[in-house]
């Protein structure tokens, strides 16, 4: 394999806030910082420490012109323990027109970028 | 660490058109495959394998609103080869207002996601 999946970038209006809400959100660590842009890295010697795409942040002057075309989706342990704590971190529950019934929870970040809280792996997973 | 990126979603019109440029493009291998959904892993045995977020291109009705807020920078060995595959792939080279200095090449994918070609490491990064 010749190409790899470097980064996933994601344009801000402040680099600071929504890198500071993913940092806390993921456990993940600052490993670059300028003006207008923010690296984050999976913590050290975890499996995704140099594996994973890193998240780079960067300070763009436009708005999100609508609703995200690409979104994260985010495994927790506890489901409802991790919304929670997202919460207090700074996100909000979202409204993408997601039926009432389905087991994942729409959320978005500071600056409005939807995300989904899954339910926990089942053992058999 | 309780939380994890599951996944990366993909808004597709036509989820097999941009699922068959993403997993020739990184060879990648497609792990699930339904009418509104396609999932793509990477490579059995990899470092990625299990670690990495997978790829989920999903069907919706919308068209993309405008230049994607968030994108994907992907690393070649060979950035001038990468950049002849990918465009024998369907990709197309983009403007969104780089400056011509830049050292990344910036493409589209079939359906105008943008994404970036970066150079190669260098033997000190």
């Amino acid at each position: 394999m010749t190409l790899r999946i470097q980064c996933l970038d994601i344009d801000c209006r402040e680099p600071g806030t929504v890198a500071d809400f993913w940092e806390a959100a993921l456990g993940w660590r600052r490993t670059h910082e300028a003006a207008d842009q923010i690296v984050l890295e999976p913590p050290e010697g975890s499996p995704e420490d140099g594996v994973s795409p890193d998240l780079l942040f960067l300070r763009v002057p436009d708005p999100t012109p609508g609703k995200n075309r690409l979104h994260l989706d985010l495994r927790p342990d506890d489901q409802e323990r991790e919304v929670e704590r997202l919460e207090a971190l700074g996100a909000k529950r979202a409204r993408v027109g997601q039926p009432e019934t389905v087991r994942w929870i729409v959320m978005s970040d500071p600056e409005g970028n939807e995300f989904c809280v899954l339910p926990p792996l089942s053992p058999d997973q």
